[in-house]
């Protein structure tokens, strides 16, 4: 009998899954709104509308086939504990709870979920950790024992594959290069803490770069009648394919900063290849080029011309729930 | 029958050798001149003299054991090719040589020592891979399996274990912590880039630091009657703990600076521990205080209070010997 795995991918605002086979081949796939439960009393209900909608794909599915399992990609997930731990935009505490600590917004996902789904192994981690073996098992990592995924999205996620498995670390939090620090003292993190690579090479990191071009380049640009809370990614890459000098300056900072941190990072881990996925990946070579040529620039002698930088193989597929699917695969 | 396994560390002056037991016991050990053979024609001598003197070893041992394998230390070393590449001070090409390519000077050390042991696994890794390795056999990180081990020598070495399995990388040369950047721009590091934390916080560079501070500080120092050529840091070990500020400065400053990117490291990795081994470590509290300081100040939020910053549990025992001789039983 066919072999299908769900996968889940659990974002601020919808909550996607899917079946997906071996081959990464998707067969059938649906939604819920995550925003329409906001709150920690929303939780139990989310789960259980969440695993109502799956059983109704399951039958819709117009074959017989085994579900061999559940992986979920969440924001701060945790795969050794099966847990959703303090996510920032997903079921908040209100008013109400605020004699909570805050430290027991611990969601055991994977146990909520096999409650529903009993005799299905369930596997829960980060979204950019999913995406990491998602390329492992479908994209352009197959085969590959060292690699490390960048994922540029609203923030700066990755994955590190060393002998062949994902690090997760003691605590199953590892892979948090978007907090390695690149700029000591400087830009302001979501994380509280100051001069994070997410700060400069995350969406929202190249526009915060615009505005400072803004201010330091005397370059007339269209760019310049765009209120920050109006600007992204998107609309830079749109003026930079077009030549603005601001816009263009912005993606080859990114790509420094990018460049710089990877190439520190692979004096640790020395991967064959780093993979770069997510909305500013799409901006292509001007994202790629510089940071291969900023990280080759600053490599250290032994690693010089020898890892790979390559878009996702996953780049233009439904990434975030055929890598929650892959976990499935991968752990079997 | 007892079965032993021999360790062998080759240093620039001496390789030191002995045959170990699964528990880390030594049983004889011996030395051979490094230093004696220092050309490029002189490495095929080197190594029929070291398995000679290996044979003695072996003879002299006053109970039958099995021997059931040889693990190697060296420098440049590749754990997945049994080479020793183009290392810095051993076996150099003389002027006769030059119309070599540097890039040839590649020993098949581990096929060249099995030709004089025939049957007996040999493994060969650098230095740190094989302390760190020891410390996961033998040493304080016994049943860790996600770990960092830090040697601060003459240079600063590394290497990292995630899922009980130490990270090699693609290419063998993983674990050169030494070489991120602490300081872009900074200090000139022995492999040509600028910045290096080895330019830092090895003991040279604790060295480098007093230097500088006794440009930028006035405190009166008996520091300054030593030239930079007769200066250690043992020298300033000692006057760090008579009080001394110049020197009580560069401790404060070097454990800063290996803080800073231990806190990045742990993003990566997210280790149980990291561990101190080596020359500097040997100050104990005064380098590790500053460590564990700078260290939790810049740590991101899920890994703070969670990593343990412990001196290395082979500190005061023949490491280098034990951690080569733990590659054996290791891959066994």
């Amino acid at each position: 009998m066919k072999k299908l795995a769900f996968g889940i991918d659990i974002g601020g605002i919808n909550t996607a899954f899917g079946l997906v086979d071996e081959k990464g081949e998707l067969f059938g796939e649906s939604v819920i709104s995550t925003r329409a439960y906001p709150n920690y009393q929303d939780y139990p209900r989310y789960v259980a509308d969440l695993c109502e909608a799956m059983k109704l794909l399951v039958a819709a599915v117009n074959f017989d086939f085994e579900l061999i399992g559940i992986g979920v990609g969440a924001p701060n997930a945790n795969f050794y504990k099966g847990t959703i731990e303090t996510p920032a935009n997903l079921w908040k505490f209100t008013a109400e709870d605020k004699d909570q600590n805050a430290n027991l917004r611990m969601f055991n996902f994977a146990e909520d979920i096999k409650s529903h789904f009993p005799n299905v192994p369930v596997y829960v981690t980060n979204d950019a950790n999913a995406a990491t073996i998602g390329e492992m098992v479908y994209g352009n990592a197959k085969g590959m024992k060292d690699f490390i995924m960048v994922t540029l999205g609203t923030g700066v996620g990755s994955g590190f594959v060393s002998n062949g498995e994902m690090i997760y670390g003691h605590d199953g939090f590892a892979g948090e290069f978007g907090h390695v620090i690149v700029e000591r003292g400087g830009r302001e993190c979501g994380c509280g803490r100051k001069g994070c690579l997410e700060a400069y090479a995350s969406a929202i990191g190249i526009k915060r770069t615009a505005f400072e071009l803004m201010a330091t380049m005397n370059d007339k640009s269209p760019l310049r009648d765009i209120s920050f809370n109006d600007m992204d990614s998107a609309i830079l890459y749109q003026h930079a394919l077009k030549g603005d000098p601001i816009a263009k300056e912005a993606f080859r900072l990114t790509g420094m900063r990018l460049g710089y941190a990877l190439a520190d990072a692979v004096t640790i881990t020395s991967p064959e290849a780093i993979f770069i996925f997510g909305g500013l990946a799409k901006a292509g070579d001007l994202i790629l080029d510089p940071i291969k040529w900023y990280m080759e620039e600053n490599m250290l002698f032994a690693f010089k011309n020898k890892v790979k930088v390559l878009p996702s193989g996953l780049q233009n597929k439904n990434a975030a729930i055929l890598g929650a699917s892959a976990l499935v695969w991968q752990n079997m």
